[in-house]
């Protein structure tokens, strides 16, 4: 409409008409990503297009690969991909955290591992802690209580702790390009969800103040729990030792499935725990997108994966194979480095 | 502001005022429910009423009863709450007309029971299979493909299969006053879920269309999927003979958490399993909303429970301790008979 009331002044102001078409043109000829400012904190690039280039495919009416409103799903693995999972995950600092209230109550635990070396304080030592010992220190501090009583600790911890690199509470480790790109995704009709290897009911704590994102939209891994009652009758849920979801590698596409029951047309992982998610994510029809975000940025955050040949730990791993696998899918890679021009809120 | 309008106009119109203040005090004086017209196919009773009560009171900023948009969750049962359950649950009918495909996949089943009872087509006998032969059929109709393939077969039945009653498709089968509950809810900001005994994954194959609640507002009896892998590589989730959540009775509470992670305001039920939902809900803070739906209309529908004192079914059943314990608790019952208009659209 615009363009034919430019032409209408064509007969009367051909100027006007030249600095129009002039600007058409050059409009044209920019990049994608230079005419959006949804995305500031990307810098122009393959990362910044495929996310533009996807969305404008999926919402346009027009285009063969238009998705319905109701299907626009796009999931995001939380830890290292949309906050810092490194040195350690930041709910397994909670369990440790946890771990003294947790003797306090059964005293019998402080001369017992893994308990005692938790209490010495040791970050070291801990760090070193085995699978086992680290379910065990898990199980003591995630089970056992009412979902009420772990909601209301879990939040005060949340709302206290802080990391000790940049000294702010975990909440504000979250990646800005990745907040926007949450933003950019829902202001275009997609419901974000998380789909995660950590708790769900830890990460639905905070998910709604962090992330913009509400706990019925968090998929993780996720323990049941046993309706009983209080002896006044009052009923509740308790937290139980038994694995429902393991919401990593085959997990995510299953737990997708259980709880959100459509497969997403995006996906946002960073490690070889998400691997399975996007490679579910890409073989539906149509316009697919699968990311992941490559750490890269020793300065700024860390680097590890094949980005420094780092070995294995603890936390999910951005193996050779997996970014071989990316490079021939067509899974688009993010360079914390390269393609984002700030990290964290707090830069600015 | 309408009000001060009005008094400004008092002095030169009296007449108006007195019509006006008149109108006004009707309208004081008159039960709510015959104000509101998202409810046509209620009567005007307790339950129509205790239904507007509460979503007024909470909808109401002013209110100390008011609840956020976001934690405005309601729960429906499906079979005998939102549609027909009797004489037998769809998806049982759904799992016996299976049946003669599966053997045809797999012919030696023809000569094993149960399946050769249902292969005879005796329906008598058939309602008379003991659980374990159930299960058995159950697990032979609804596990061991892929969830694209269930979801195609499910579909094709609810779009062709109709009841021996009613002649008519199953999702036709609705209860038309619950359908307007629905709708009257979510226009005040409620997001409506089902929470069903029956297959998560056969009900989510409807539940859009039917009911209008989308597939991830599904909470259901739900079985494990696997990952796994065509020949050509593509990957795909196979539906597991491994239950992951028993949706009944405790089971209700425990899927809500699990799948929402919010206890709802509002929950809609019509037999013993749905008890713990029900107690779950009003154990909460503030204005919260229990109902049971009594089938005690013979003529328009089918009569069981204590309105009967029919003797228990296999379907959900509605004990004279649940009606007891619903007076006491003061969970609202909702007569067919007495509180319902119409019961299907297409009465009229």
């Amino acid at each position: 409409m615009l363009r034919w009331r430019h032409h209408s002044k064509v007969n009367r102001r051909g100027f006007i008409l030249s600095g129009v078409a002039l600007f058409g043109l050059l409009a044209a000829a920019l990049p994608l990503a230079a005419q959006d400012d949804s995305l500031p904190s990307w810098k122009d690039g393959p990362a910044k297009q495929a996310i533009i280039e996807f969305v404008q495919t999926t919402t346009d009416q027009s285009s063969p690969k238009f998705v319905p409103p109701a299907e626009r799903i796009a999931t995001f693995d939380q830890d290292g991909t949309l906050w810092v999972e490194h040195p350690m995950y930041s709910q397994v600092v909670y369990c440790l955290d946890r771990v003294p209230a947790i003797v306090k109550e059964k005293p019998e635990l402080a001369k017992v591992e893994p308990f005692k070396t938790v209490l010495s304080g040791d970050r070291e030592a801990m760090a070193k802690l085995p699978m086992d010992d680290l379910l065990k220190i898990l199980k003591a501090t995630l089970t056992g209580m009412s979902v009420e009583t772990f909601q209301a600790e879990a939040k005060k911890w949340t709302e206290t702790a802080k990391d000790t690199r940049w000294k702010r509470l975990y909440t504000k480790l979250t990646y800005l390009p990745m907040q926007e790109l949450l933003m950019y995704l829902r202001a275009n009709g997609y419901k974000t969800y998380i789909v995660t290897g950590g708790g769900q009911d830890f990460v639905r704590v905070y998910s709604q103040g962090t992330y913009g994102i509400p706990p019925e939209q968090v998929v993780g891994s996720a323990a049941g729990t046993k309706y009983g009652y209080e002896k006044n009758g009052k009923p509740f849920l308790t937290k139980e030792p038994k694995l429902l979801l393991n919401d990593n590698d085959a997990g995510k596409p299953e737990g997708i499935h259980l709880m959100i029951g459509r497969r997403p047309h995006a996906a946002f992982g960073n490690s070889t725990g998400d691997r399975q998610m996007l490679e579910y994510t890409k073989a539906g029809d149509g316009a697919r997108l699968a990311m992941l975000v490559l750490h890269d940025d020793a300065k700024r955050e860390y680097a590890y994966g094949p980005a420094e040949g780092l070995p294995d730990t603890k936390v999910g791993t951005f193996t050779q194979a997996l970014y071989d696998e990316a490079q021939k899918k067509g899974w688009v890679v993010i360079s914390m480095k390269n393609d984002w021009k700030h990290i964290f809120a707090f830069e600015e």
